[in-house]
């Protein structure tokens, strides 16, 4: 089975094709502080040449779901949705904090992941490595950093965007139980989200192109300003 | 400081720019079983393209050194060394297995790195995470994948296209205590070689750009069949 996976969650923005028999055929990250749309498309279509694939030979997209950036995640979102709609082929989202958290197998201790969610908050999740399985040990929050790693008394491992920039802070709260991943390992990188979606696409699992939605955690400032919309629309993507 | 790094050791080849500050700008890696010498300048140019810096902005090289392929070594440090010596800036070797294995920080077990070696065996090495740090516990090796296992009585974690190809192999030597990496996490990323050659080029500790030379580990076919050189020439480039 071959997937076709992109990350826009955060500053980053990973394309990956990989082979459920072999692994990563090609893989591409930037994180260049510019919008996911100016570079999205033509990376897509960078990765996907270097493995000499047409998008007719892909069997399944993957995308990360957030929490995340809401543009960010809109523009990743909206292109697979596209390229599974375009070709037919089933769509699985993959949480974002999953995807950081699976940098790690085999990791000691607990691992919690921070993405940067701008207005000195991040979106904060826990994990640990199981017999080799990532288990979730607390759902996503957004929250000040502080408070996210207040009741930690245990060596912890902090990954992602969010950890690097509140590296001092947290060092300050929970001491020396504080450990961070070596600075390249904190943007999230397609091929493990192509291997996430395929976990999921191998069992048949995959979500409705039409009803897909990110996960933000938190309301837009749109909003926030203006209320909750007044009409919702059944968009159901016709069969 | 900024770093371009190249990896070409084994059938994978990867091209990243990471800044010291910041970690990684942009990375492309591809596992397509051709010659690195088809793609590899294309990459680069690439990679340094996506981030909108020049050869010039660049502060230094990092390549792996090996052990790996005869063709891909020559062929990434050859590039490599042109790069260092036309812009005049420090270029620092890097281990392959130790960029391999410095993707799994804080494993609660013993490493082994394996990389298919063609004629049956492998490129062995093993290494332990303690208190964040890598240690190496034994030296590079090649050798058949059963002798590489065979001392194994602690769980261990397998990482490389070697335990890729040889993992069922290995499990039945050592049975439950053989873990693996995630099929996405088996080749060397070059946002990896960027932080271990940084690490080494802030030191001010970079290797000299004509002597510089790969870890073959074994003869090549030529030097098997027609025996060693008779000449050796010092190539010092000049100051």
């Amino acid at each position: 089975m071959k997937i076709l996976a992109v990350d826009t969650a955060a500053d980053s923005c990973s394309v990956a094709v990989a082979d459920s028999g072999y692994g990563i055929l090609a893989e591409m990250t930037v994180d260049i502080r510019q919008t996911h749309s100016k570079h999205l498309m033509q990376m897509v279509v960078t990765v996907l040449g270097m493995t000499g694939l047409r998008i007719s030979d892909i069997d399944g997209f993957a995308v990360t779901r957030g929490p995340g950036s809401f543009t960010g995640l809109r523009i990743g979102i909206s292109t697979v949705k596209g390229l599974a709609a375009g070709s037919g082929k089933p769509l699985a989202g993959v949480s974002s904090p999953d995807a950081l958290a699976f940098q790690f197998p085999f990791a000691d201790c607990l691992i919690c992941t921070m993405t940067d969610a701008r207005k000195k908050e991040v979106y904060c999740s826990r994990y640990r490595f199981e017999n080799g399985r990532l288990k979730k040990e607390k759902e996503d929050q957004v929250l000040s950093p502080d408070k996210a790693v207040a009741d930690i008394s245990e060596p912890c491992l902090f990954a992602g965007n969010g950890a690097l920039i509140y590296q001092k802070q947290i060092a300050e709260i929970i001491g020396r139980n504080a450990r961070f991943a070596p600075l390249c390992m904190n943007i999230v990188r397609a091929g493990i989200v192509a291997q996430l979606g395929m976990q999921r696409l191998e069992k048949g699992d995959s979500d409705d192109v039409a009803l897909f939605r990110p996960c933000y955690l938190r309301k837009s400032d749109a909003e926030l300003n203006f209320g909750p919309k007044a009409v919702i629309i059944d968009n159901r993507f016709p069969a």
